[in-house]
């Protein structure tokens, strides 16, 4: 039987995620939703020093800021646009017709003007960009939200919805490096105080079809994308968080300026919210209760 | 000028909230957020010794059961499906073409399985359902979610995508009631604490067309819908929560059953985290730490 499914299944049958009939959207319960909480909390106290802006934009950009982002061109099979009717009373007739018989209704619908976001980051450029050069020293952002990518699968690891915390920086090419360099260091440390076994590797995104082959090759051979990789539910580890260090390509795509009007560089730490709980499921075992005392300690103090 | 509009320039011009350039949608500052977080920490106090089940939804249902409900026949112009691309490398360039012309390059996605969530309780039914019939006494359950109507607005009471905290009952007409008219005092008390002037008001879903009148009208007469409103951006007080008694329909769309197998009734109190959270900025001001002391005290401890 596939590793994963088994995960899947245990901790179907525990309660801590609840099918909903779609592979990949899940409920969770309580007792998931609190390892969540608390590894978030982790996270804030090791960055809580930094003062970072805290930003939460909900699930969803404007389709507008997806479509200049270059998602499209890149991922598009992943993203998300979401469509609603806009008709009257006889085209709603018509609508409940379609669905009566089983066709499909949406082809009733219209795009609206908003898309689910596919990273916790992406509706920040456009902000960033919108408020003006950044002050000397760059700034800092604490970002979090649930994040939407197509790709049903049966990996528990790999859910439609899911959430993303991030710390982006944006500055200079050598304040972003130290700012990636650090969180490298901060992950590896707040990992292994989890008693979790993890490994960070040179990676690439996802990039669709023939003409994203060479994306992935340049991506990797850059460095310009590590992952630190955790084994939770399949032969190969999975990654739970991503270093990346987008060079000038938010300046070219958005207009984020430094102080002297040049180009800023932009990097990103990402924490898989929902993959490093599963990595502590996996490791630990499905009751939070029973965890070792060490790695309780770090969780809930 | 429109009273509401003057809310939410004061509220962007704050940095409270964020605009993205799509009426509704909007980025929340760390200080918005947590007003909601201490919001939803006082609602967890009170509801706290009852031992609600926690229970967190994606801010996505699946579209089966959006369309099994009858959200499409009640209100279709708010529901949001989410499509993505499904196709090959050719069809991507069909795509890329067509987003580079201007065109509607939606047209060239599929409906997922996946749409997004109304109201923070709608993916719970189904659930409560296929998990059999009530234990003796019933259930409650505790969830939030991220939900999404499609009625772009300037007012800011009318975001696209906002959160929704609610209490599930589901049991006897006799526990369901007597759980609306608990929860109807406790957040009397609740918003009075606050320092909010309030008033509870029978209501009505805002069902779609000709049709939908007469839901109104009866929904209004059996007394089913009742509402909170607070003053916020408009001339009319805003519905900041409801209290809904569903009667056994979600016996009938569902089928969850009581332990004797009879249709179970069900009942959700709804609080619209963003509405409370703009009322406290309305009422009190833009500077939470210069709110009044014993709503502070209420909020912070």
């Amino acid at each position: 039987m596939d590793a994963s499914v088994t995960l899947l299944d245990q901790l179907i049958a525990e309660g801590l995620l609840i099918r909903t009939g779609v592979e990949g959207l899940y409920g969770r319960s309580g007792v998931f939703e609190d390892v969540i909480v608390r590894f978030e909390a982790l996270v804030s106290r090791v960055g809580g020093a930094d003062g970072a802006e805290v930003i939460r934009f909900p699930p969803a950009m404007t389709r507008r800021q997806l479509e200049t982002s270059g998602y499209m061109k890149s991922f598009p099979q992943l993203a998300g646009t979401v469509h609603s009717f806009c008709g009257g009373d006889h085209d709603h007739m018509d609508l409940l017709a379609t669905l009566d018989e089983g066709g499909d209704w949406t082809q009733k619908q219209e795009a609206t003007d908003i898309a689910l976001t596919p990273a916790a980051c992406y509706p920040l450029y456009p902000m960033v960009a919108a408020q003006g050069p950044l002050p000397p020293g760059g700034r800092l952002f604490d970002v979090q939200s649930y994040c939407f990518r197509h790709e049903p699968s049966a990996d528990p690891a790999r859910m439609q919805l899911f959430r993303m915390r991030e710390y982006v920086r944006a500055g200079t090419a050598e304040e972003v490096q130290a700012f990636r360099q650090r969180w490298i260091e901060r992950a590896e440390e707040m990992i292994a105080s989890l008693d979790l076994p993890y490994e960070v590797v040179p990676a690439n995104d996802p990039f669709f079809g023939r003409a994203g082959r060479m994306m992935k090759v340049n991506q990797r051979e850059q460095g310009l994308k590590l992952e630190m990789v955790i084994p939770v539910a399949n032969a190969q580890p999975t990654a739970c968080l991503s270093f990346n260090y987008h060079q000038d390509h938010f300046a070219h795509t958005w207009g984020v300026r430094l102080a002297d009007g040049g180009p800023a560089h932009t990097s990103c730490v990402g924490f898989g919210l929902e993959r490093i709980a599963l990595a502590l499921f996996r490791h630990h075992g499905l009751d939070p209760a029973a965890w070792p005392d060490n790695v309780r300690r770090v969780l809930w103090g």
